[in-house]
């Protein structure tokens, strides 16, 4: 009875998104989902304690998040009814996925991309087309994203840690006749931002709390575009898809910009030592944005020094791309952490 | 622009689920949204601050959720891999619907019933079938069900709070040949359950902890059904749902059933009183499994008793269903909010 299990065709088919490693126990140095290695911000746990009383647990959340986006609207200088709140920003790329990409519909990515938006398109019966990056890391040209329902583009990118930025942006998006997703997911570990295109009628530009505030563990993230399209991207969210915790804990950490800066000041600068120690071992790394290394290898597969290394229980990203080849991609961690890293792969490489 | 912008036809038109009026601060008396009115237990608060701690929050949940799973299933006496975890179960609903509903298919439902079944479909592009209960709240012949992908029956019902069971529920199981979606959100008010359904190959039973475990506020549902649904199901779902904080609190919860039984039993006792009340009111109440009360007049419309009730900060559900006619849905509070919603409908009617 299973095989009559009337499943949508695309479902079955689909392999399912494998979301890096999340070993529960032990003493692992994790470096392979790009969470932040320092704790979040003390206001974060001071708003959760607040509130955290039988009447707010037991009533149902603001369905809208009034109290974050107005926060966060002074924080961005941006019109709170710009911004859509989501239970983590993949919440928002599967909202987005539904209100724009019919069944059999396109999507179309630059790759080697976010694994996910793949996922999205099989979850919708869509199709997805998978553009390839310049050789380094120029945008596919617009062309290729001709009649799309959608466009993403992770910036800066993963697993490469580029971004794309400036007149190269706005013009490759002013060719695109479709909406244009702009994941932000890392971009505050840039040297800049592309908020500001969220202006345009065809951009949603998407932003997570997991990366920068250390939220991972609360799940938060959200959309900003213009009000006429978050009005619509409402409806097709669910009622209720942040918890009174979240946002919370989501607010209190957008409210505190100094200790962002505090904490991304740290990853930059090790961002910088570890990538010249990586290259000293061989590594051809990628120029970072992001808060991870992309790092590939001219002399052999990578996937050895990946078993290496978790046997050692430290955890980074193999990563393989059809027509592409493979490469590690490794969050970076605490200075103590990448020191282990390091002193691993010189008895490993 | 906004005109042009190219989302799909079936989002633009709907008009969107509207959940119940959710007054952020004075001092209502909420009896709109079945909220349950005593806090939750205190073992959630234990759990929740235990889980407060920098790494859990900077890094992801648990995707699966495997400690909720175990001990849920312990107490249901089901296999682990039976259970599947759901920021709400309205996502669990969603879950299903992208999962069984192609663009195009068919949803149905017995009505008046949960008005989100219409909107689930309206979002995934499909048909809506809207199939009327008996007079006495027995279940639409099976025959309606027919070429739905989909079929939603919310036992008990809103908002009736009406319950079917025993042999009228498996015979009409098993005489609809697609897939069934038994939501129990307000089960644990009721006599008995449909859990043991959900091993047929067909059935997939959801559950809420907003209305029984006081946890409205928290977000967390689940979805039972065979394993090797489950696991096509968790494809479809966005990998981290469910937060760290969220996980703990839903853990706790499930794990105290004495707890549990202790509020339930305060809730039907109070149920009761307030039947017996509202029926010397002049109110045709229907005997409810659930916590709330479908409270329907012969001698005048409701809107007016709404309107005059909200005047004097009491919040119940004015709901109309075309074809039916209209009634208030009043959710059971404590027996002090009862006192003075009683109170003021005596002056009222």
């Amino acid at each position: 009875m299973n095989d009559s299990l009337p499943l949508r065709p695309s479902i079955r088919a689909m392999a399912g998104y494998v979301p890096g490693e999340q070993p529960q126990g032990g003493s692992w140095i994790k470096l392979n989902t790009n969470e932040n290695p320092y704790p979040p911000s003390p206001r974060v746990f001071d708003a959760i304690r607040d509130a955290l009383t039988g009447d707010r647990l037991r009533k149902y959340p603001d369905p809208v998040g009034t109290h974050f986006r107005q926060t966060a609207a002074k924080v961005l200088g941006i019109d709170p009814d710009s911004i859509l709140i989501g239970n983590g920003s993949d919440d928002i790329l599967t909202i987005v996925t539904r209100a724009f990409v019919p069944e059999g519909g396109l999507i179309a990515s630059p790759t080697p991309g976010y694994l996910l938006y793949k996922t999205l398109a099989e979850i919708q019966g869509a199709e997805f087309r998978a553009l390839p990056f310049g050789s380094d890391w120029q945008l596919p040209p617009a062309q290729g994203f001709r009649g799309a329902n959608l466009t993403f583009l992770a910036n800066p990118n993963s697993p490469s840690g580029t971004m794309v930025s400036g007149i190269a942006l706005e013009q490759w998006i002013d060719e695109i006749d479709g909406p244009v997703i702009l994941d932000e997911a890392y971009v505050d570990f840039a040297d800049n931002n592309g908020l500001h295109l969220a202006q345009r009628p065809n951009v949603i530009v998407t932003r997570t709390m997991s990366k920068s505030y250390s939220l991972a563990g609360i799940r938060f993230g959200y959309g900003v575009a213009r009000p006429e399209v978050i009005r619509e991207l409402i409806k097709v969210k669910d009622s209720y898809n942040c918890d009174v915790l979240c946002l919370a804990a989501a607010t209190a950490a957008i409210a505190d910009q100094e200790y962002r800066l505090h904490v991304r000041a740290k990853i930059l600068s090790t961002r910088a030592r570890m990538a010249a120690e990586l290259a000293k071992l061989g590594f051809d790394v990628t120029p970072s944005q992001a808060n991870f290394l992309w790092c590939r290898r001219q002399d052999r597969p990578v996937q050895k020094i990946y078993e290496e290394l978790k046997k050692r229980f430290i955890l980074v990203r193999l990563m393989r791309y059809d027509g592409y080849g493979d490469g590690l991609r490794i969050t970076v961690g605490t200075e103590a952490e990448i020191d282990r890293l390091l002193d691993e792969l010189r008895k490993i490489v």
